[in-house]
């Protein structure tokens, strides 16, 4: 016996320590006591009333308890404060917000989630028209710590490009045999469920969407969107435990959505068919969403996987997607909820040796001549990328092609393809690419300006989660700054990622005895600015994609999907590798595209090199744009993206002692491994290509 | 998300369906009751005592009840009948037994386990010195059916060329998270064991040993050799539940052995080590063993994996695996009990990149200098290849490298590199080859000499057993033929394998109303006989091995170990194929045989093609013995290899309605299978040696 599966074993056991019980249970990740020092010493004034309002009066009462302020709730009189938060529409506003107000600063509407921060003199004010809005001025302030309260910093007013910015958990209620509680997940447990019931560590889900509430996430899906016999129940028996989600994420304006199964009349109804069409289902529907909504008033509405990897779908009933999506978008619309439709269907049973088939090509191909047919609460949800949350790949095209249809786009924060979170790879240059880029062409609209929508109407972010029960909520503590900057590109899409990665590490890693806090920074920003890329370097090349094992999709496996039935292939043979996807001699998918795209993924003269083997088959020898063959790219980005991480550990290691040490400890380990398994990268990839193009390293290093 | 893993729930899911309460609950195997016709009709008498005597008259009792005939047992009076089953030296023989004794056909002893087959007049005559070898030999007359009642057959005397004959059951008592209830077992669940507990499914384990017994097996093990802790309290706490299965078994000649940990002295026994030489754990050992025959006075011994793949062994105490072994040979040594030691020790973290390390050298490397230095009491059970089990490996040099120890040679009746049980893969000819040859050259002794050892003290033959709780007993009816010739070759290994095969399809498929029992078997002949040989075209090519799916060892995977640390490479590039394992310039593996085959196997041009990739890297151009390239024969026996199982499909298909619809259906389902995977082997193997070649097929067939 040869026990390959001892492996897999290992890998189950990568499971977090136990708690030590002298450590405090959770890391309190950007929203540590300290970074309410600043706010907390001061004397604020909250006015206005209602659940989020409470809220902010907790948060300033808390931060005043522990660092000397004091704080008024709709005082009577007047009091000399040093900040104003203050909900218009409530009442007489107090004296600084009215001077505020008078300065014109605050005209116009700032909407259900938007504030503004200014300045009446030397009080600092933040006014807002909902409660959500100033609830997220409060965490700008907080954001802001000494700089919100310098009388001459100009008037800013807040408000999301994107309305719905959400997470969705694919987490399972009952334990999966194969995908375990949380499907994709590295961190742990799920904060909801373990073994098949609800967790109900009420306690923990209030501290989760405290985080989220302060990056900006206002949405969130709590079951996979894999939806099993136990998972479906939560729409109908268990909608109790919905419902105690819900109401304690309520006061931190985050709005609970399901995930569904389509063949929930049947499971769960017991109807002899969910064909969307059918009278007995529809009525099954909208029935089934009136019990959710009595339970749930701001229930937020559905997502749905159809017709995709085995889940049941319209397709069985002769019907189409939308006709799928509008039979729920019908049942949610009297109450204000909407579906997302996953847009991620594709033949999951492709031939390797049928070269005619793109995977690639799917979300178009279905979608795409649907446009316009979807009800208004109807939301597609688009992966970034046309094949599935690979390190690098062109925007999927669905983006352009449904101008009559609300988008959303749908990117990762768990790392399923970017290491796990055993390896440090910070996302958010890659999803700032991602929503700036123009689909139309440079100096159009961007991905961002799609799914915000005009007047706010798009579909907005979602994003799969990378949380668990883990102490640090994200495996590895750097991680967290994947969620924080998730949130805030949500909430505008235009920050710049390192601005947004430096406020994640000033929160997270306040002042200290032991530390210079610029000194920590700039050697995080050392590490993590550029991580994406260099994890880029030491994986799949050039776009390609899919060299990953696909046991687990950790680690490489570089002919691993390359006979599977998966549709991910790079065809490397011993004269070259990549996939023609042009329109002249290839799969055609470069046509999706609009016309300026289109021409430059055409040919590989024009097509970036990042992209070049995913929409290109080309020899060895090809010479890029950037000068060097493909071949020599590999060699060199291979060794590069080593020595990378290995000085990330160098850099990690003069930390020591200048941080908690159990953070220190945590990324200290996953380093060694992200090492460890980058060389494997590199020397699996490397000797791959060697041994297939006969080519020698022009450098002359050890390739095995 | 891309759920790879759902193809290994698919694969969890690929298990036996219920049954049907209409259905007998579990297929007769090779003894269905037809298959006692003859004796059955017959009058018999029966002479001896002794509990597997009793088990001689109740399978004869039930026969006669069945067809007609009379049974008497030790009467005082003369009786007119055709068989005799008579043991000597139990009070006065029956009349045609003393004229068969006369006539001197039964001079000399037959030992423990022999008989005679004779004839006095028209009676036949069977005699034996000991009840095992009358109950073998009832089971001789069964397989003879009316030629053993043809008064002219010539006398004949059996006794088996190997004591020891056993079947290592992988089946463990707690599911094991990755391995399941049977590691490697194909047939559904453990007809011991389930879910942590003992299954006390009396009656089936008593037909198991039946079958066993007709087949010549006569010892088995109840447990993994992956010892878990919940399978070493078996020696222990748990040993009611093999005392109970060892009562069930005695009656069919069947001993039972157990698979300890090691560590049990730790595990069980609450000591500090389990250092072979430390005085407390030699105690323990043998107070546990004494407890052990207490409650099993027939108990055969322990089997040990040690310092292998995880398991613990001698090596942590700075011990070798002499002491290791010898620890538990004084244990068992005043009980009569052995131990079996395995010798799959190696690395198995090993790193690709090293070239220096071989495999296939380590169980010799380990064992070798050992001989001599182990108790008269220890086996040391030596797999029959040097990997692991694969299609086609050169038989182990260890087998002729320890003249001092007693060896056994395992193979593996489960299917885990032959197809699982989906496909048909006859191995008694694989057996048969390996068992014959002769590890100084030839003409020389054989491998079934030396496991015979001089007067039967060798360590005889075991194998990994196939079975399970599944209706057919081994999932795939026709896999059945493989565990009937296990123990056929086991009692003597100069049997022709196909003339087993044989005996197994006359005593299986009996003849009925709707069929003609030549054309079925000459049918399955045509199926069955080449079917190893067919199985190794269309899967690794030319002894290279390990071209599997590491995820299950089921279907293609050609790079699929290539990178990993099992030790188990091809090395194929551009340019060729192979492991250089010569000794100039290769590993110097050859050079652990005898100077015959060290000879042999050294250079490309003496090998033989079957194993000319397992020695030797050869560019693909090299010309074989058989005047093919290995490209082209690539090519060759892959087409040829799928052409075969579609032509074994046709042939099933001419078997509709003559046998079994219920094994007629398995089997047809399952073919179907094979069809579908050896495409794929085919397809994934020539487009991979294709792109790396770039060597086109000279028939111009379609490589993909």
């Amino acid at each position: 016996m040869n026990a390959e599966e001892w492996v897999d074993l290992e890998q189950l056991m990568f499971v977090e320590e136990p708690l030590d019980p002298d450590e405090p249970r959770v890391h309190p990740a950007w929203l540590p006591p300290e970074a309410f020092r600043t706010l907390g010493a001061r004397r604020v004034l909250v006015h206005g009333d209602g659940l989020l309002v409470d809220t902010v009066l907790d948060e300033v009462s808390r931060a005043c308890a522990r660092y000397g302020g004091r704080v008024w709730h709709n005082p009577s009189w007047d009091v000399d404060v040093d900040l104003v938060l203050a909900l218009r529409g409530a009442g007489e506003l107090p004296g600084p917000a009215v001077e505020a107000a008078r300065a014109g600063a605050g005209d116009g509407t700032l909407g259900t989630e938007g504030f503004l921060l200014t300045h009446a003199g030397p009080v600092t004010v933040v006014l807002a028209d909902a409660p959500a809005g100033l609830l997220y001025g409060l965490f700008h302030v907080v954001r802001l710590c000494a700089a919100a309260f310098d009388p001459t910093r100009p008037p800013e007013r807040h408000r999301p490009a994107l309305r719905r910015r959400m997470l969705n958990h694919w987490d399972n209620v009952a334990v999966h045999p194969v995908m375990g509680q949380v499907e994709r997940g590295y961190s742990g447990g799920s904060i909801f469920w373990q073994d098949g019931r609800s967790r109900r560590d009420l306690a923990r889900i209030r501290e989760y969407g405290r985080l989220l509430a302060a990056s900006g996430v206002n949405a969130i899906t709590v079951n996979n969107v894999n939806v099993a016999r136990t998972e479906a129940l939560l729409l109908t028996d268990r909608l109790g435990d919905v419902a105690e989600i819900a109401d304690v994420l309520r006061p931190y304006g985050i709005r609970v959505h399901l995930s569904v199964t389509f063949a929930a009349p049947m499971v769960l109804g017991g109807l002899s068919t969910a064909d969307p069409l059918d009278e007995k289902v529809r009525g099954w529907w909208a029935e089934t969403t009136r019990n959710v909504y009595d339970r749930v008033p701001d229930f937020g509405g559905y997502v749905v996987k159809a017709d995709s990897e085995g889940q049941p779908g319209p397709f069985t009933y002769g019907r189409d997607h939308a006709d799928g999506a509008n039979l729920l978008a019908d049942a949610l619309a009297p109450h204000g909820g909407v579906v997302h439709w996953r847009a991620f269907v594709y033949n999951h049973h492709q031939d390797w040796r049928d070269r005619s088939t793109d995977r690639a090509r799917a979300a178009y191909d279905h979608f795409a001549a649907l446009d316009g047919r979807f009800r208004i609460n109807v939301i597609l949800q688009v992966k970034y990328g046309p094949v599935d949350f690979q390190t690098r790949e062109p925007v999927s095209p669905v983006i352009a092609a449904m101008p009559a249809t609300r988008l959303a786009v749908e990117l990762q924060v768990t790392q399923e393809y970017t290491g796990q979170q055993r390896h440090i790879c910070h996302l958010g240059p890659w999803w700032s690419e991602v929503l700036r880029f123009a689909p139309w062409g440079p100096g159009g609209r961007s991905v961002a300006d799609v799914v915000a929508g005009a007047a706010g109407a798009g579909g907005g972010l979602v994003a799969v989660a990378n949380t668990g029960d883990d102490r640090f909520w994200t495996g590895h503590p750097l991680a967290q700054a994947n969620l924080y900057s998730f949130g805030r590109l949500a909430w505008n899409p235009e920050l710049d990622p390192t601005a947004v990665l430096d406020e994640w590490m000033t929160l997270t890693f306040p002042p200290s005895a032991t530390a210079d806090p610029a000194l920590v920074r700039r050697t995080l920003h050392e590490i993590m600015d550029d991580s994406w890329r260099t994890y880029e370097r030491y994986t799949a090349p050039l776009g390609v994609g899919f060299m990953v094992n696909p046991d687990g999709h950790y680690g490489p496996g570089v002919d691993g999907y390359e006979y599977s039935r998966w549709g991910t292939y790079h065809f490397a043979d011993r004269d070259g590798v990549g996939v023609d996807r042009s329109r002249a001699s290839g799969t055609g998918f470069a046509g999706q595209y609009p016309p300026y795209w289109a021409e430059v993924y055409e040919t590989p003269e024009t097509c970036p090199d990042e992209l070049l083997l995913f929409f290109h088959h080309v020899p060895y020898r090809h010479v890029l744009r950037s000068g060097s063959t493909v071949i020599q790219h590999i060699y060199d980005t291979h060794f590069a993206g080593v020595e990378e991480v290995a000085a990330m550990r160098r850099r990690w290691q003069t930390l020591n002692g200048m941080i908690d040490p159990a953070v220190y400890e945590r990324v200290a380990e996953r380093l060694d491994e992200q090492v460890r398994s980058a060389t494997e990268w590199r020397d699996q990839i490397n000797t791959y290509f060697f041994r297939k193009s006969g080519v020698p390293d022009e450098r002359g290093r050890r390739i095995h």
